[in-house]
């Protein structure tokens, strides 16, 4: 049983958790940590936990469960920190965006500890402490990677506690979900950092002229475009293996597109064109996203 | 002055000229026609214009201005339609995301008549002629592309009945509008449309798995990529020289992000992060998309 939840990180994703426990789960007491003395002020300002806490060994004292809510590539210190640290039975888990790297870089920390690395599908473009929300999680997936042998118990128990905070919840080998992810999250993320980028280093169009005229498209793109740097960074270079997998599939794809405008094979196009268009409708009945057009922008 | 408007296609664009028409300009008296039978009892069912009729020639008989609402790789045949049915003095407009293939079909088309391309960066991923409404325009950017020696007075008229629409206008040479679109457009659909079809060729990832877990980016692609299928065909045809020019760009910046992942170089992939933030604010700032997180997606 989870009673006692710390949560390593108080930005977007740790807010979000304290917060939907909060909401969700009021017999659950949480604690929390940032590195950042500003961000802690914040948090306890806000209240995106039931105590914000000082130091990590206070934080981790009592808890049944440790998220660490960091960037990937802070796993190995964070989980480094608790050594010692931790009760005896406690299960260590994180929300990371890769999980192959995080499973590796917690056990490699922490050898007697409970390990099981989760990632909640959810987020925004937004980041820091005044980023989180009590409903983050509600209907979307949160992705459990438990190593072979893993206690069945704290697998059962984190699965509860992710469906406590109104999350749908699978069971998924590491290495599949970083192949799942980069196709689905990661490569997404790298084609709109650099066209966002492609358009702003323009010399033939103007600065101006791109943010003018981005109601066409682009504008989409700089929404995810705007996601936390570090963030993202951390992503590529932990998922590397999968990440230039799904690059390589997506660029073959792209020189085929390529090659059929420079031929002018319009048939090509519109076979792909029509069929995109029920992903989408999928995507739509299986309340993964709004059926409104245009994402219900006000107009 | 432009008394009577005639909508040559009643989908979604030649549909929310009609409302918009309609809402702003109740003087306007607006006739429209469209090659299809169920589209026009669907228009006329809708009251997406004053007069939906059963011929070309009823529609454009007494209209100061003609806008063409088909895709571009079809303007030329309805351009050709027209010989012979205009008023002297006849403005001939469109709504294509090409503008310097426009301009050449419809001159070499109706070589007597003023010629005034025109562009409203406006438009959601739906199509059909359920699909229009009043408001698409208010607030958007409609780019005019006259060719040199156009009528200044017809120019002005035009300008006027766009901003009478809702529309902010700008005047631009067709070559640069198209190189301008190319990127704020045209690639960002070409790309969403690849990936879309990236993910769903998969072996190692069902379709199922990628539908779940497309709140982690994916979804925000497959909007744009449920565009309509002939309209974006033909862009990428008409536009070919601009759109090839701007995608090995993109292809040449993508390469340089591929690098840095292989070779774990973390400050270039950062740097590029950071900046693409500052994109994203500034469209923000200028009204070109809402501040509200994740689209303003329900959560």
């Amino acid at each position: 049983m989870i009673k006692n939840v710390a949560i390593i990180g108080l930005g977007l994703l740790g807010g979000s958790v304290g917060l939907a426990a909060a909401k969700h789960l009021p017999d659950i007491t949480t604690t929390g940590y940032d590195a950042a003395p500003d961000v802690r002020a914040k948090a306890a300002e806000l209240a995106l936990v039931g105590t914000v806490c000082e130091t990590l060994a206070e934080t981790v004292r009592d808890a049944d469960l440790v998220v660490l809510c960091v960037p990937v590539g802070a796993m190995r210190n964070a989980a480094g920190g608790l050594k010692g640290l931790l009760k005896q039975g406690a299960i260590v888990s994180d929300v990371g965006s890769s999980k192959q790297s995080v499973l590796d870089d917690l056990r490699a920390e922490l050898p007697g500890q409970i390990i099981i690395p989760a990632h909640p599908v959810a987020g925004t473009e937004q980041s820091g402490p005044d980023a989180g929300f009590a409903t983050l999680f509600t209907g979307r997936w949160c992705i459990l990677t438990p190593p072979a042998g893993a206690d069945e118990d704290a697998v059962t128990a984190l699965t509860a506690f992710w469906q406590g905070l109104g999350a749908k919840t699978e069971i998924m080998e590491a290495a599949h979900h970083d192949l799942v992810l980069a196709v689905t999250s990661h490569i997404p993320h790298l084609i709109a950092y650099t066209i966002v980028g492609t358009a702003s280093d323009l010399e033939d169009v103007t600065r101006s002229e791109v943010i003018k005229y981005s109601a066409g498209g682009f504008r989409d793109f700089t929404r995810i475009a705007a996601s936390d740097p570090v963030m993202w960074r951390d992503v590529f270079l932990q998922n590397k293996g999968a990440v230039l997998e799904m690059l390589g599939r997506f660029t073959e794809d792209l020189t085929a597109m390529q090659r059929a405008i420079r031929s002018g094979d319009g048939e090509t196009l519109e076979e792909l064109f029509e069929r995109t268009r029920k992903i989408r409708r999928s995507i739509i009945e299986q309340g993964q996203d709004d059926a409104a057009p245009d994402f219900g922008r006000d107009h």
